[in-house]
């Protein structure tokens, strides 16, 4: 009976085959002067994929890119999803070390590299890893012998008609400094075309769909919103290299970009420029920022927006393949983050794998098609990380009365006060729901019988004020008596670091904090 | 690593857990007086699947239904899928016979029947069957012993929290008579969460979604459009037991229903019965056919209506979960039926498994998450229509030039010429498509030497003028030499049965048709 499984299994790369006979004059890649329709774009993975095989390439085994956006990488994912592989898009910020060590953890049998920019950067890691590792280099942005595209021609445009099980690795990317070191999420074929699915309802995508890929492709975020929805529908991803606005504007305007994954500070000069150029953008709907257009676009109408209450709102991350849980399923509520969507079930639960009440604050864990396979070569990590059946986010959060969930902080940083496991995020919630506080932090300080005490940090809104022995009340009545602060701090601004998060460094070396479970500075939950 | 799987797995029991969290105030079911929030239907299911387990029910048990619609078929399907069982809501209007067999056939451990119109009908197969079947019985239009509801609230509210495989059968539809008989088409959790999800697309549905189930709860059309998408979004399901257009339209106005299935004719009366009446139904948005209402609705705006052109087109079958072709997928073009959506890939295969080219005629063939399971005790069959690693569903279809699919007909009939296979449906449609044709059938009459000749039945259009030799040299042009018919008769209006389908029996006694392979009169292809 396996004929009979086989035709439940449909695959990324089953996708390209069935735009190619779907959408036979479509285009499918767009990326400066290359323009790929869905036939081109299957026959060219076909020809990545019978070169990748012939290298020795097979299920399982890995491919890393090395560079900045480009089509390319979408031509690996379905090259790689013909034959079983899988591919990682690396940071092309990584300095030489971080790149070093991700061949080395990745382990890759081939990679695509890019001289541009950052050919620099690859030569130090090639020379650090010296002459041990066994992969193939392929320059990507050039022509001839070792190249990428002299690679591809070397295929034969036949499809190579393996079978490849969609709960196999297509895309992997790397997050989550787990005990100081990044891990690879490997995300399964099923992860993406069930993702896929649910944004397409998010977004409004459909065939008709033209995305400016614009965010980074070793993020989820530019996956999301909206390039996986775009490809599962059969639209059209413009793929553009990096963030240049003046590079951008004309893209946006001749490609006539129905969706566009753009940061708000460069829509503003995307208005700027526009003021001059004068390019007709009212075919954009669907902009992540909607509002910073000033009229120039229409309102956003896909209900990530809509029934965010005019904004997106969720919560996610890359292992469960990004926003599981958004305002666009049932609208908004009391929660910040929403509710899960239909292929996400949502549990908040104790440190003992028992589900926390609706009001209490605990991990947030996901079961459903959108939950990863975990990190590639962490075992461990891995079997710790699923207990109860369960995907461990490492995350705190809160199911609220109405049932829309808070995403309350992280529960890597923790505090330890006597048996009692303390989450600063919960802590720091509860104080900046006083409404004298504008923001606050909070730190373990050590104590030697109790291992350590809360001590917080607390920044108070202008003219208010408040005394440490108000702050401590406002606990006591809201949550439970060990987690609230024994010592409060008046500051005037919170250290953060690069501008955003919370440096909690900073905070223990003034203070005084130290004595965290499992080293002497930030606490590793895990 | 069985915790890493599990945390990926996701059950339509799971959907009910879910929204019982995510939606603790919102309607799931009414049906007349009842009205169940996501919190009590998830502890009725629990009930249910408890008492169904202790008399014996398990993974893979089945549990038919004898009844019309109700919110208790919705309530057994929640039941099942928390403990691995089955559901088939049987056809109400079966003959006693019909009924025994079924009973014969699925084996189910517990019958769940309804007295009003149908007892006696239940009571002559009981009798059929003799004291053989081993079935607990259960009435569900009654209180006290032997009822469902006494049953139900013998079960324990406690979850079962048993593990169900998303790929195990929940929900099976009798269809497709095959050498005469029906078969009972198993429907997986992940078929349902997968065609949810897409419905929903196509259909604008979200959590407020009201759904007036109007169509029979036996056939997949009233799950799909648009019971299961409002059910995976935590939308309300309104049952009504049978369609009668004086209690549908109060419950159409008092529910704010904004999609229901019903049929043109029930549009026409509720349209009349409102002119008098003057219910606001304005909330109400995709009805399937909407230019009946005559402007009492707005436009439907749904994908499914608007990318169809106005009215909603696709291809499907119970065994690939309703339409899996639609036009919402990337608009109308040349084929009838539309494109695969993001969950399907279509294949056109001749009978040696070969792909036939666009523009060429071959038997429809679906792989993907919509694919059934394949019929409940009929491995031989499955065997059969799962080869080649594809679900063939036995109909005619083309792939045309802009990769629309064309729905031709079944394949179920089949004419021999010589060694060659010849479908009927094809040939109709090859005649069809001369502008001075209304309608034609295709028959095969006995040849000695060539088991049958090929002897087309046409309906001109009123003042044209043709002769048989045009109609032939009409088919030649188009299709293989070996198609075209032999011999022409033209006649008023052609027979059909139930005023719907072509009468092909009538047809073969009037024109001298047999020697069909396989049988005398009606060809069955397989």
């Amino acid at each position: 009976m396996r004929s009979v499984n086989r035709a439940r299994r449909l695959t990324f790369g089953d996708l390209i085959r069935e735009h190619r006979r779907s959408y036979p004059d479509a285009i499918a890649l767009v990326d400066g002067e290359v323009r790929l329709t869905w036939p081109e774009l299957d026959e060219r993975t076909n020809r990545l994929a019978d070169a990748l095989t012939s290298t020795g390439v097979g299920p399982g085994d890995r491919i890393l890119w090395l560079g900045q956006n480009s089509f390319r990488i979408w031509e690996l994912l379905g090259a790689a999803a013909k034959i079983g592989a899988m591919v990682c898009p690396g940071y092309w910020r990584w300095a030489a070390p971080e790149m070093a060590y991700a061949i080395e953890d990745f382990d890759p049998r081939v990679i695509v590299w890019q001289d541009e920019e950052i050919g620099d950067t690859v030569g130090k890691a090639r020379a650090e890893l010296g002459g041990e590792h066994r992969a193939l280099w392929l320059r990507h942005d050039a022509e001839g012998a070792e190249s990428y595209e002299a690679f591809l021609a070397s295929g034969s445009p036949e499809d190579p008609q393996t079978h490849v099980d969609p709960d196999s690795a297509l895309l992997v990317i790397y997050t989550a400094a787990i005990s100081g070191r990044q891990s690879g999420s490997m995300l399964s074929h099923r992860n993406l075309l069930a993702m896929g699915a649910s944004a397409a309802w998010m977004g409004d995508i459909g065939q008709e769909t033209a995305f400016l890929g614009a965010g980074p492709m070793f993020h989820i975020g530019n996956y999301q919103f909206w390039g996986i929805p775009a490809f599962v529908h059969g639209g059209k991803n413009v793929v553009v290299r990096r963030v240049i606005a003046e590079e951008l504007l004309p893209v946006l305007a001749a490609e006539r970009c129905t969706h566009a994954y753009l940061m708000p500070p460069t829509i503003a000069q995307l208005v700027a420029l526009n003021r001059e150029a004068g390019h007709d953008l009212s075919q954009l709907r669907a902009s992540v920022a909607a509002p910073v257009w000033e009229g120039m676009v229409p309102t956003d109408t896909s209900r990530f927006t809509r029934n965010g209450g005019g904004e997106g709102r969720g919560y996610g991350q890359t292992e469960v393949t990004g926003f599981a849980v958004t305002g666009a399923y049932g609208g908004t509520g009391t929660g910040n983050a929403g509710r899960p969507g239909p292929f996400t079930a949502v549990r908040i639960l104790d440190s003992g794998g028992r589900e926390c009440e609706a009001g209490e604050a605990g991990e947030i864990c996901v079961r459903g098609d959108l939950v990863h396979l975990g990190y590639w070569n962490r075992p461990e990590i891995n079997e710790e990380r699923f207990r109860f059946g369960w995907w461990h986010t490492t995350d705190l959060g809160r199911r609220e009365a109405d049932g829309t969930i808070s995403f309350l902080g992280t529960t890597t940083r923790m505090l330890k006060s006597a048996a009692e496991n303390i989450f600063p995020a919960e802590v720091e919630n509860c104080i900046e729901s006083h409404p004298a506080v504008k923001e606050a932090a909070v730190i373990g300080v050590p104590n030697e019988r109790w291992a350590q005490d809360v001590k917080a940090v607390v920044v108070l809104r202008d003219d208010t004020e408040v005394t440490a022995e108000d702050i401590i009340e406002h606990c006591r009545a809201r949550i439970a008596s060990y987690k609230k602060p024994k010592t409060v701090e008046f500051i005037d601004a919170l250290p953060r670091t690069g501008g955003y998060a919370k440096d909690y460094d900073v905070l223990d070396s003034r203070f005084g904090g130290g004595g965290y479970p499992g080293g002497d500075t930030l606490g590793a939950g895990r």
